[in-house]
């Protein structure tokens, strides 16, 4: 019998924010892989550290920094011949995904090499603008709010016609495109009303006005944006 | 001291997919309170049911069916008086919300009344979002990919302008207005890659191609589209 592939969202950050039943699926998995950096800790399996049984085998996807080698399909292609062989062994393996793991997650690269052949799940988590709203107390959407996930990666043009069509908006990828980002707000006349988070519900933690960020921002920085929601308080 | 009010995600329905720190807040507090409808189980509160630990007061804000009755504000204001009235007190209450408390829920509405003069913490969930797509296996977004949250109460023209323009979108509120998405997906030639989720990650979840589906649709339910997704498998 072949093994489960789990992936599982293992939330924004705060340990506590995993559901049960991503604890149960990680401690059931006799096979833990999480994407790494080149070098030292991912930050998925540092979310689900107080969680490891400590028996587990361990497999850290080790992802280039280098956007010219995105998507790095050879990453995933060996990672899925790992994991596969591990599946056909019988064991089980938990993707750990930051957030949720359908939503900008890089399990989304091994899903797609690896559900044809393999019993796969998929754990919903709680995912980061969730997150960056409860951490400002602002309301994301109410009544018949139209509410758009937008990846700051967009050009100006894009991002301006997202940002004029919607009631409210979870910018996401912030990072370099910060500049941007503020530019294209206070040419809508949105800029009162953007919210900065900086690795929400994490002990680093940082919220501000959007107007008032030093760039640079770390890739794990959201706006939230809503047009009738509170100013900044 | 005054209490702390919590508004709690609880999650899409499984009762699992509640979070650890939500199940702590809960435990933790000395009243529960919940929307229900005018009679019978509160939907929220059957999602936390297994957790309930027996000893503590239990609140249910009875909401009014009646779309005439909208916002209900009479209602809000009386069950913010009471929970107001518990933590001068200091209790300490638990608002149970279904998915999470900033997407579309019922607690907007008593935290807009309680959030100036009480302590407020809001604990996300796990959003029906992404619970749909965990439960169809389709990605909801993937590296620029713009996600969009549409209520499905929005008429011809505008459900047609939000659908055209994201790569994904997950539309809400279904129920009532369901011959009305279809026929505007279908006039977008996305009808084949529109998928249809019925009470996603219960007991009853249903999933088909939403070009099956038979009406009435529940309030629950949903439509999942990506653009560039599978068509329905």
């Amino acid at each position: 019998m072949s093994g489960l592939l789990s992936g599982i969202g293992v939330g924004p950050g705060d340990p506590d924010l995993i559901t049960l039943k991503a604890l149960k699926a990680l401690r059931q998995a006799g096979v833990v892989a999480y994407p790494a950096p080149p070098e030292g800790e991912s930050l998925a399996r540092s979310i689900a550290a107080p969680h490891l049984t400590g028996g587990q085998e361990e497999i850290a996807i080790r992802m280039p920094l280098e956007p010219s080698r995105f998507p790095a399909a050879e990453v995933y292609d060996e990672a899925a011949a790992t994991l596969g062989a591990r599946l056909d062994a019988g064991l089980d393996v938990a993707v750990l995904c930051e957030g949720d793991p359908f939503v900008y997650g890089s399990f989304l690269y091994l899903f797609e090499r690896l559900a044809q052949r393999h019993r796969v799940e998929v754990i919903p988590g709680v995912s980061s603008p969730m997150a960056c709203a409860a951490a400002l107390g602002l309301p994301l959407a109410a009544r018949n709010d139209v509410l758009t996930v937008i990846p700051a990666t967009l050009d100006d043009q894009r991002l301006t016609a997202q940002l004029a069509n919607c009631d409210a908006a979870a910018i996401v990828k912030v990072g370099r495109h910060l500049e941007k980002v503020r530019r294209v707000l206070d040419n809508l006349g949105l800029l009162a009303r953007a919210h900065y988070v900086e690795r929400a519900s994490m002990a680093a933690q940082r919220i501000m006005p959007l107007a008032e960020v030093e760039p640079p921002a770390p890739y794990f920085s959201m706006v939230i944006v809503h047009k009738r929601g509170a100013a900044w308080r």
